[in-house]
């Protein structure tokens, strides 16, 4: 099923299941009033939102409201947890050989994460709101959202605690990056809030293309109405779903709500293009000893987007716009 | 006011005014089901729940229950994001003494700041759940809650931003240190869930001994029932409570319900003992070549209380035991 939060006013939303084909809603606030509360009760609720789902899809509903992407907040506007991994290595190689870095021994075997802001999530319509001297950069990345996971859960018990799926724009200030690097304590000022893709959807909307471990679908990436690239999110990622869930589970328990994320999606094929600027702009500095593309200026827009085999829009369009603080 | 949460069976407890005194406490949850209810709405909640707290104080009531830690979760069970900082520069200082690391430049200008683990939070009487051959220790804190902080905001306004203080146990796994750093991603599987004080209280409580700026009151710290340190946490505290919530906020919005933590409260005086007990150890390094306390095993217990000028009790005890995971 897939599930999306339409803005009330509230901090939190309303709860809707959204059509199959993302064009139509019904209110789900009688199950459950946000999709926290679903989540932290999710056993109970999910076979009643799972009826709605079936009812919504296969006939009409004078209660169905038109599903506009304008009117959604993120599906969870505020979440727990971001952990935050970088699982698809040739991304952080690529800025690495720009920069004349090393690759550490470990880098083929521990996952990278730190834990991301996740309060607010941006909804996928909502303004990057940054100053554009920063270096304002997307990264274009596919996110779990798990229920209760036991703290040191096995890796091959880990995919059964993944709830839904999310595209995630984790927007970068790539200026402030080398600095919180070199301090050791992870990203805080360099990671303003991510937007979440209009609706979440279950594990089974992606059919075949989710193999317990990785999504095999390319991800969309434009920028001002331009292809920067379209990565498949099941090549190339070095440590798939589980074994991150595994990783973030194995000193803290993780609890409904959580977000585990993988990454800039980005493959060795670099005819796939690039995940984010900042790859692209490595290459040109590795090719010709500087970058040519800019980071994202103000008025900018960026789109994410991931189709199924058929072409549809398995969680619909994340299009964002970048903006001037106030 | 001094505000609490009552175990009740749900992931976020019920919203409890607890005494002046820390002996009493009335159910507050026809002003806000929770914590995290009354701060998303401080404005109308915050007059009500003074209003009750005043009553609780001046006069018995019989619907008044005993105040017993034991059946307390944390003030906030969960909460949608932990800004914790390090800004008791000695406690780093020892550390990277004792490894025989410089000081980086930045040191005394700039603030370190990661992103902790908010959810759960333990209760006063948790039980810290790690190995203990990962190196248990305990961090002594102070911390803040916010309001609603604006993108940006100024330091001199920011602390009119504070809307509760709790102490904190930052629980850290030695062990697991000094690889997270390695990543540069920050602190993620070295840092199980935190413990909070039973009771948050508003800035009001603290008198004289906040100043806006800092909490000028000594942190007593006991393991095993011996005194390892009672360090001021209004003495060498490099990053006052604006700052740490302007550097915080530079590039993100705070929502209500976030906390700021102080890091390892530690002075430059030497004789009000260690802030955690790898202080201690570094010291030891420093002296002697070799570290003679050990880290927290099973069964050890840890204390953290901070007492006002007459020597009352602020926010109740941490007293938490270390347990193995199951």
């Amino acid at each position: 099923m897939k599930l999306a939060t339409l803005k009330d006013g509230t901090r939190d939303g309303t709860l809707l299941v959204a059509s199959r084909d993302l064009a139509r809603a019904l209110k789900a606030d009688h199950v459950a009033p946000t999709l926290q509360a679903a989540l932290d009760d999710w056993g109970y609720c999910a076979p009643q939102l799972e009826q709605l789902y079936n009812e919504l899809n296969d006939r009409p509903s004078a209660r169905a409201l038109e599903l506009d992407p304008a009117q959604l907040m993120a599906p969870l506007p505020r979440a727990y947890q971001f952990a935050d991994a970088s699982s698809f290595l040739v991304h952080a190689e690529l800025i690495r050989k720009s920069r004349k870095q090393e690759l550490p021994s470990w880098w083929k075997s521990e996952p990278m994460m730190y834990q991301g802001c996740s309060d607010p999530f941006l909804g996928a319509r909502d303004d990057i709101v940054a100053a554009e001297d920063l270096g304002i950069d997307l990264e274009a990345e596919i996110a779990v959202v798990t229920g209760d996971v036991p703290l040191g859960v096995e890796r091959d018990k880990a995919a059964a605690h993944i709830r839904l799926f999310v595209l995630l724009n984790d927007v970068s200030l790539r200026n402030l990056v080398p600095k919180e690097l070199e301090k050791g304590f992870g990203f805080f000022q360099s990671k303003p809030p991510s937007a979440l893709s209009p609706v979440a959807v279950t594990p089974d909307e992606l059919g075949a293309a989710w193999d317990g471990k990785r999504v095999d679908l390319p991800l969309r990436i434009e920028v001002n109405g331009e292809l920067l690239g379209e990565p498949n999110a099941g090549k190339d990622m070095q440590f798939h779903f589980a074994r991150l869930i595994e990783h973030a589970a194995a000193t803290r328990p993780l609890r409904a709500g959580t977000l585990v994320g993988s990454g800039t999606v980005s493959n060795r094929d670099r005819k796939t293009g690039a995940g984010c600027l900042f790859e692209r702009r490595a290459e040109e500095i590795i090719k010709r000893g500087e970058a040519a593309t800019p980071f994202l200026k103000y008025g900018d827009t960026v789109r994410l987007e991931m189709r199924d085999a058929e072409g549809r829009s398995i969680f619909g369009m994340i299009e964002q716009q970048v903006a001037a603080p106030a």
